[in-house]
């Protein structure tokens, strides 16, 4: 056995996404030949934008939980709406992030150049939009008004939670109330109505759907606060996008938050001055980073992380047993484990 | 009678939106209701930005041509559904129109400044996305899925106009077929849809249908060929936007198309320095008017139109009496005698 190889096994052993993505291989297979089938159009440079961002992987986390939830409340593989479902969780979460990236004007999105960097501001909108509106018409031809319904009320969501998020930015008065309703409307709203869906698609009574409901929103809380922890901490090349850009933009997320509430006169002329009159870059990145550190900040963020990935794992407990079911368990684990 | 309310009564008769708006005077205004009521989000900057443009007012046109067709096919004002699915065609198409503007980078829309340049470009495109996911979830709570497969496909349409109409600009080898494909998928696939929406309310068959399709997609197209006229012609306070907007972003227009089709060497050179080599600016603008009307493109351009409004009348015929398909006749000359 090569050293790649003995990697790849440990890798697959202690990533639970690797072991999820493997449990419904064929799945996910189908899924992925959906997504590719479905953005086609025939003006070329929509699929070789879509492509761009699609082909360069990604965890495809949460096609991956509507698959999950379906087959755990027992949807059969056949069934074949689950994928074409998982298809339009996928197409709306590629349409924010192109759209994402046009707000962020990020340069770097999944370790590559990001959609906007290449093709313009103007085609990633557009791409985007294309994208949401295919997810639109998947639905309409699935013909399930639940799953419309689920998944309109998530992107509306969404939206709302991006705009909360740019007015947010750059105000040191961020409450936690404020940071926890903008994360759960711009990424825990869209992991509950993918898992949702797969319960929907499996009809299931309401109080299972309630909880994969739950377990989704808990774990993209968990999960996102985890993501703005690493935005401090990841290598570029770990996050697939650079070092400190939630910092660079005046994101207010939780570190800062904390840090905040400790911070010393000093200190506090020094998030003033970062984050209001906008002295944002490299050197007073580290100094974010070191105060930080001193207040406990990014421990303290996960701590709370934490509470939200018990609640999500107090979900998953009504869910009929099922191999899946473990794998879910070990991933809100996972999304804060990664940090280390 | 003062002379404003002679030249308000004039207009009035002349004018054919003026006499359908006023004739579903009543609908429209509970059309207006809902669009208030249902753009409101607790994210206050949504309401704010939408309402800049919403309130601009613009013609409403593609809502009216819902109400107008669910009458005519005999829905009664109070069912109701038509002032929802109304909103509906109207939020789609001003989420087109502010990411038309982040795309344009136009500063002038309506008449006003643009809600791009008010708000920023990010705002822009996330309160188009909300609109978007607002319309979707209106036609959810409608419930009917013909309606959301009809408007699902004209938004994913409207998406691959846009982005074609990217991939068109400063070519010169830019056909009529390309142009007309554009236009139709970009436009006229609303206009469309929107009076299709109006039959499918009044549960109608399938060959009413398909001519409320017919007569709002050739109105489309024949509305947007007038249109790409009046950017050479009108003043900026008669369209709503500055003159020459569509020639300064090399947008090849039906204009354009008829001019280059019959240019001498040193036209072609001209339309050669100012499209490709992006020459495009007030001078160069007065240089390709000229040489659009010593070819009589523009007049040729409204002949095309006038082709287009014909179809529209003829798909007109089959639909039952009424006083506001009188009106609708009127509409299809209106769009292009307004370029007079």
């Amino acid at each position: 056995m090569s050293l790649q190889s003995i990697k790849d096994v440990t890798d697959a052993q202690i990533n639970p996404l690797t072991r999820l993505s493997d449990l419904f291989d064929a799945d996910m297979k189908e899924v992925n030949r959906i997504i590719l089938h479905r953005m086609h159009s025939d003006v070329p440079l929509i699929p070789q934008l879509a492509g761009h961002l699609i082909a360069a992987g990604g965890k495809r986390l949460r096609p991956l939980l509507t698959i999950a939830s379906a087959a755990i409340c027992g949807y059969p593989s056949s069934g074949g709406r689950h994928h074409q479902l998982a298809a339009c969780v996928e197409f709306i979460h590629t349409a924010t992030l192109l759209h994402d990236d046009v707000v962020d004007e990020s340069d770097q999105r999944r370790g590559q150049d990001s959609a906007n960097a290449i093709f313009g501001n103007e085609s990633a909108v557009l791409v985007g939009d294309f994208l949401f509106s295919r997810a639109f018409q998947v639905m309409v031809e699935d013909g399930s008004l639940d799953v419309l319904r689920i998944l309109s009320n998530a992107s509306a969501v969404i939206a709302e939670g991006e705009v909360m998020q740019l007015a947010t930015a750059n105000n040191l008065e961020t409450s936690f109330d404020q940071y926890l309703k903008v994360i759960t409307a711009k990424t825990a709203a869209l992991f509950a109505a993918a898992c949702e869906t797969g319960g929907v698609v499996a009809e299931m009574d309401k109080q299972t759907n309630q909880a994969l409901y739950d377990y989704g929103l808990n774990l993209g809380i968990a999960f996102q606060i985890a993501d703005d922890v690493l935005d401090y901490q990841a290598s570029a090349n770990k996050l697939g996008k650079a070092i400190g850009d939630d910092f660079k933009e005046g994101k207010m997320t939780l570190p800062v938050i904390y840090a905040l509430e400790q911070a010393s006169d000093e200190e506090k002329e020094f998030w003033q001055d970062a984050f209001v009159k906008d002295n944002l870059n490299d050197d007073s990145l580290k100094t974010a980073t070191a105060i930080c550190v001193r207040h406990d900040a990014f421990e303290r963020s996960l701590e709370t992380a934490r509470m939200y990935k018990d609640k999500a794992l107090q979900a998953l407990n009504i869910l009929p047993e099922h191999p899946a079911r473990d794998i879910l368990e070990d991933i809100a684990d996972y999304v804060i484990d990664r940090t280390n």
